[in-house]
């Protein structure tokens, strides 16, 4: 394909016929005046699914969960520099995804900006710290070609975020030009600097394997546990993993915990880590008095591949290097479930229930936060599935999430795991799941708290905080009743507060083909 | 007072204090981990007011809501990047508006920021765009002064929004030093030098005198109203004002239209506009073949005095030279309620009921976009109250505003008029109103559309929109249910859908001394 001019087609026509030729198929929108030529556009080119949010973080997050399981690009479309800033917290957690979402902004005309409008603001600077690529089309006959560039952009591995920003006179003038689709950017390769080394480190327990990003499909994990079993090495993840298979048959793989010293104790062991798509474990945080570099001191730490790069081929020259081809891979999880507890939910019950829920090819939305630190353990004999965690830290990112892995993999159950404070950010995505008919099985846990601060509190040498303190961590005054919010955004519910009643509320809602909301009271 | 040093005194408690000494005393929270020292410091220091809202957007909303009533300003306190970002579009607002907003948004100790942490972020770069005073403090010791320094910023006329970025080692390193407050920047003067161009344009019914910010103050109106007397001259205000005074026995001023065919219309008469405190009238979007500035080609325009500066100091001059000074004040608005109308809501109906309805010195939150068109002239007469508009045209302003009107003026009567569409973008507000039990009644005017993008579909000269562009711009599939919504956050509400529902479901709400929302459907 090479690029086409049509001087009766205005620029918004030029960046949908881009954008569908370069395969961007699916747009989470928010519009507003100065993008309705991209609406128009959309209406009557066919071929682009235009999904409605009422928050623009609920379309970040959905672009984000869509390229975790499409494996593509979805853009998004934004209203001016606010309708941006409102979907920043989620393109933040994106962008340390390593996921790939394309931002079309809209813009005042170029006459217009200089008049400094209500809405004129600094959309480039706002773009700009969530943004690997940021550029702002001035000329409709270059729109299609910063279009083509843009997905290049945003698909180059392993995922980044582009912002387009579309004037509106760039998109309402004739003359467009549809631009042919880019090459997409080849995977870097692995450091072939440090693969004798890396061979020499991987031997015995007191070395790591530490796997992120693409090293955590279920071929690259095959990989990982035949290198394990052919040198003694242990193989861990990073806490948060934009996307791991896992499940009954694949090579099971632990993560590093959040809890600091959990963290340490976990990692004292190693002498010699290998570092495969991950990075070298830091806290979330700093807390006084502790280290934020969780490695053993004097721990030797080598970076094989970084994330972006080809971690295959680097597990792949592992494989050869060590003899692991030929071994079989050693922690494969055996198909098994937890026993049926019974009594009140808590976080133990909780994920022994989850545990034998999960069906088969089933997405894992886990925003559990404090509620969740024990349902990695209790799934890994369920039935093989797939895990996706917040790799940003900002909370808001599971609902959103959810809708774009739906809409990605329609024909898999989705089960959004989430804290309510967590859930509180973006609980418009509820509107979108039941507008879409998605297959969405929800479950806030609803302990009413910010309750991982109150940990964090203690963390930082606060000790016995008194009421105003609790407060600001407390969601109990009035508590939130999710099942009255979420039947008004149209989207079926229940509460449970027992192990039976969260049971039989996980069957309902998986054997429903819609969106359904467990509010767990514990 | 001077600075006081205390070698065991944390920064963050530093902070509070020397916040608390400058009059900062409400904060509107969402806290993190990094922030755990602040809340800590509240917990033991009295004195602060802390108001925990469950999303940022609420917050800084909130923030300006404060400032608009208070006149002074309110701290926000944010987690990190991500959540300063969430609340970046409401502080959009809130510099438009010009109000005084401090931001102290809690950083990783300096340490940790160079080991990129998942929610490391370039926090400045996240506020510069909506912020006139940035900085991080890096040092225990200046902390205090930083703050000092901030307030100042904040409390700039007509408000500045202010940024203090504050890593958690600052905060929890002892050796704090509390500063004295800063003296208040004063205005700027007017700009004399256009005194006498001024006084030459206001002459006869082809002369306007168009005023803005601070120039709408019951004292300042009732000046401008007897220049109006005085010479003939005609009065408007801007478009979005962050607050006027209005009702019976003020002088009443229109405001420029919205829709640009009308705005056109109703400046096309004016030879010569003097500005006072408002800016001169440009269209909120550029259109197709629409000009961008909305003056009369040739129209004379003299700034006399910027938003900024003295606007009571250049109506006072104005009038001693006009002569106005012993004239009776024109415009001034005679109490009258509207006609009880009967049957449907529509906006004319929900309109007249609203002037019926609005009690003595009540505040009225306005984000009722295309339902509201009707409403400024339906209550000129109704009793004395203030009407606060959204000045930066991010939508989502209206819930959290009118939380920090409630708080700043506890002794009024709040009203947060609001379209569905744009009430859905912080919703979460409903439950900080129930927490604090605030004394505002919610009217949520449920057209289930964009409403306003169905009317510039066509000012962008988009004819005829097929149903994926209508799709885009309903809200109505499904229905959102705000009663459902609203008593799942604690906040009690009804529906209504005709004028003798509107009229009893008003008297509730206006009756209670809580929140209340009513669903206006039509």
């Amino acid at each position: 394909m090479t690029d086409m001019t049509d001087p009766a087609m205005n620029g918004a026509e030029s960046l949908v016929h881009t954008l569908l030729a370069a395969g961007v198929d699916t747009c989470f929108s928010n519009p507003g005046t100065s993008e309705m030529h991209f609406v128009a556009a959309l209406d009557h080119i066919p071929g682009m699914r235009s999904v409605l949010t009422l928050q623009e973080g609920v379309a970040t997050g959905a672009a984000d969960g869509y390229y975790r399981m499409a494996g593509k690009t979805a853009c998004t479309l934004l209203h001016l520099g606010p309708g941006l800033a409102n979907g920043l917290s989620n393109l933040h957690n994106a962008k340390k995804a390593g996921s790939g979402v394309l931002n079309i902004i809209g813009e005042h005309a170029e006459t217009h900006i200089t008049l400094d409008a209500p809405l004129t603001s600094d959309i480039q600077g706002i773009a700009r710290p969530v943004s690997h690529w940021v550029h702002t089309s001035t000329d409709v006959a270059s729109l299609g070609r910063d279009a083509a560039q843009a997905v290049q952009a945003a698909n180059t591995a392993p995922g980044q975020v582009a912002a387009l920003i579309l004037p509106s006179d760039t998109a309402w003038t004739e003359g467009g030009v549809v631009a042919a689709p880019l090459p997409a950017t080849p995977r870097a390769d692995f450091d072939r600097s440090q693969l004798e080394a890396a061979i020499a480190a991987l031997s015995g327990p007191d070395s790591l394997l530490l796997l992120g990003g693409a090293a955590l499909t279920e071929a690259n994990l095959d990989l990982a546990g035949r290198i394990s079993a052919a040198t003694g090495c242990a193989l861990l993840s990073e806490w948060a993993n934009a996307r791991m298979e896992r499940g009954a048959g694949r090579v099971s793989v632990a993560r590093v915990p959040y809890p600091i010293d959990q963290a340490l104790k976990v990692l004292a062991p190693y002498k010699r880590i290998v570092l495969l798509g991950a990075r070298a474990p830091i806290g979330f945080f700093a807390y006084p008095g502790k280290p934020a570099v969780l490695t053993a001191d004097g721990a030797q730490i080598i970076t094989l591949a970084e994330t972006g790069s080809d971690l295959a081929g680097a597990l792949a020259a592992l494989c050869d290097a060590t003899g692991a081809k030929d071994k079989a891979p050693a922690h494969v999880a055996v198909a098994s479930l937890p026993d049926k507890p019974t009594g009140p939910l808590n976080p133990d019950t909780i994920a022994a229930l989850l545990g034998r829920a999960i069906p088969q090819d089933a997405v894992i939305v886990d925003e559990s936060v404090t509620t969740g630190r024990g349902f990695f353990k209790a799934t890994q004999g369920a039935p093989r599935h797939v895990w996706l965690n917040n790799c940003g830290g900002s909370i808001g990112y599971g609902l959103p999430v959810a809708i774009g892995a739906a809409i990605a993999a329609p024909d898999r159950k989705i089960m959004a795991l989430t804290g309510d404070g967590s859930a509180m950010y973006t609980l418009q995505a509820l509107w979108t799941m039941a507008r879409e008919n998605l297959d969405i099985t929800i479950v806030i846990f609803a302990n009413r708290s910010y309750r991982i601060l109150r940990g964090e509190l203690t963390n930082v040498g606060v000790g016995n905080p008194g009421p105003r303190a609790i407060d600001m961590l407390s969601l109990d005054r009035p508590n939130l009743d999710w099942v009255q919010m979420s039947r008004g955004m149209g989207v079926e519910a229940e509460a449970v507060s027992d192990c039976d009643g969260l049971e039989a509320a996980l069957q309902t809602g998986l054997a429903s083909s819609g969106p359904y909301l467990i509010e767990a009271i514990f």
